[in-house]
């Protein structure tokens, strides 16, 4: 990618990236921006973002053959956000054999029986691969929080459920955040912004079209009664875990095709930061391979 | 157990354990040590052993009808040191059903692609089971260190390995230990500590005695010309990681009778600390069971 067309990419990036999570405020971000554009600037949007898929899928062939870097996209709304939606076009046209999706539902037995992160840490992707998360480990500071019976379930000594609980596992998970970045795995976190007014907008969508009825759960329009709440424990979240080496992006989401317009460029920035190439071969590993071609035109 | 029983097998853990690890010298613990014990206290030392086994028998029964806390026994030595002798000393006896011995041995091509911690983490005990890691990920500080071209394989981008890799080993691992701490995992790592002179005679040992020829491997000679390198690995190690609540046991082991004696004392005192008990019932619940009794009863 050129550095023109990568300078343009950061106009849809920088805005909403939080490298420095202290003092954020997510009332600072409006849902329904969309940096400029307009409603006809659309086909335009479109167009950016079918050429930065296409550039993805060239990149994810190197990060494979490279076997260095990894790349782990957590993806975190309100629902009806457009999660799943952005998920998919944005990955549509990487090679699966390089990139899982891995979404995280309510927590089995077995899973609630261990540390809560246990869950989530077996589906970190392995080098050359690109793992999306959709819902995370977050989940462990956001609907846990929300909710305390959730909490509950995880059996936790009543002497470790103090009030410093929820301080602990923002360094917990920051922590390991870490970690992974040491080790090659870069952490991308998205937020899907959208507003209140938006997702009824979609839910009252989602009644009203049949082919869109088995999205509908009556429980999710239950859990509109603590909008707030979920808010600040996303804020509280990405205060304490945005940092410079694991952002968060905080992107405005009512608006699907600038939402997946932003996805694609800060994976296209991330990707671009690697400077990919096929594995350069070493004149020994040159001399092989000239060999094996030679033993194949003599049979 | 009694307070005077624990007062009595605190003499057994004190001297070896170690809770702050900034200063601290391997060569202030004499392999050969026994705390006062001698030759003759051997039947004792066995006999309280088995008291000690016992004992945990019946908390482990606890641990798991409680499901609130696990442990996890780390296991660390040079070779020949009796890890495996003591492991199954301190174990045998406890219910299987809530105890796991997992073994590291090398890494599988799959486990290589990904962080270094993926291939431990997943063996970290549920609530309520004691799991016990013979070699652990501290592997990733010690022979990764010794031989450089393990860490090779591990297939990390150059620009990631950097004079801080180390340090950020033990800043991760710790981190990660103080996580488990947190959500009731008992984290004690022991260092079963033989001397060089002892190892040597324990090699010629399984060269002699035919039915100890399997143990016997031409790669542990070997290792021996790295034994400074282990040593300073381990006391570096050590110095990163041991705080007061995830402590270090550095053990000596040039007896075995001892060695296990102290491990034993260690978890007897881990365990004695969490004051575990039978759940106790609800009156609600204990209605309940009255009425589950009257309806057997009638039947």
């Amino acid at each position: 990618m050129k550095k023109s067309q990568l300078a343009r990419v950061g106009k849809f990036i920088r805005p909403y990236r939080i490298t420095r999570g202290k003092g954020f405020r997510l009332k600072d971000i409006d849902p329904a921006d969309t940096a400029g554009l307009k409603s006809e600037d659309k086909a335009e949007a479109r167009e950016m973002l079918t050429r930065g898929v296409e550039w993805l899928a060239e990149q994810q062939d190197m990060l494979y053959a490279q076997d260095h870097w990894a790349l782990l996209l957590v993806f975190q709304a309100m629902d009806a956000a457009g999660k799943d939606s952005t998920i998919k076009h944005v990955t549509s046209g990487i090679n699966p054999q390089g990139c899982a999706v891995t979404s995280f539902k309510q927590p089995s037995s077995e899973e609630l029986d261990h540390d809560y992160l246990w869950r989530y840490l077996r589906h970190v992707p392995a080098r050359g691969q690109i793992g999306i998360f959709n819902r995370s480990y977050y989940e462990e500071v956001l609907v846990v929080k929300v909710h305390e019976e959730v909490l509950a379930r995880q059996k936790m000594h009543p002497s470790l459920v103090t009030k410093k609980l929820w301080r602990q596992r923002y360094e917990d998970i920051a922590s390991y955040e870490r970690y992974l970045v040491r080790n090659g795995i870069l952490v991308l976190k998205f937020f899907l912004h959208v507003s209140k007014a938006e997702q009824k907008r979609r839910f009252i969508e989602r009644l009203d079209r049949p082919e869109k009825n088995w999205k509908f759960s009556s429980a999710d329009v239950a859990e509109r009664q603590h909008w707030s709440q979920y808010q600040e424990a996303y804020e509280e979240a990405i205060r304490h875990t945005a940092s410079a080496d694991s952002p968060w992006y905080v992107v405005p989401a009512d608006n699907k095709w600038f939402t997946r317009l932003v996805v694609a460029a800060a994976v296209v920035d991330a990707m671009a930061g690697l400077e990919l190439h096929y594995p350069v071969l070493s004149p020994a590993r040159r001399r092989e391979l000239a060999g094996s071609r030679a033993r194949l035109e003599a049979e």
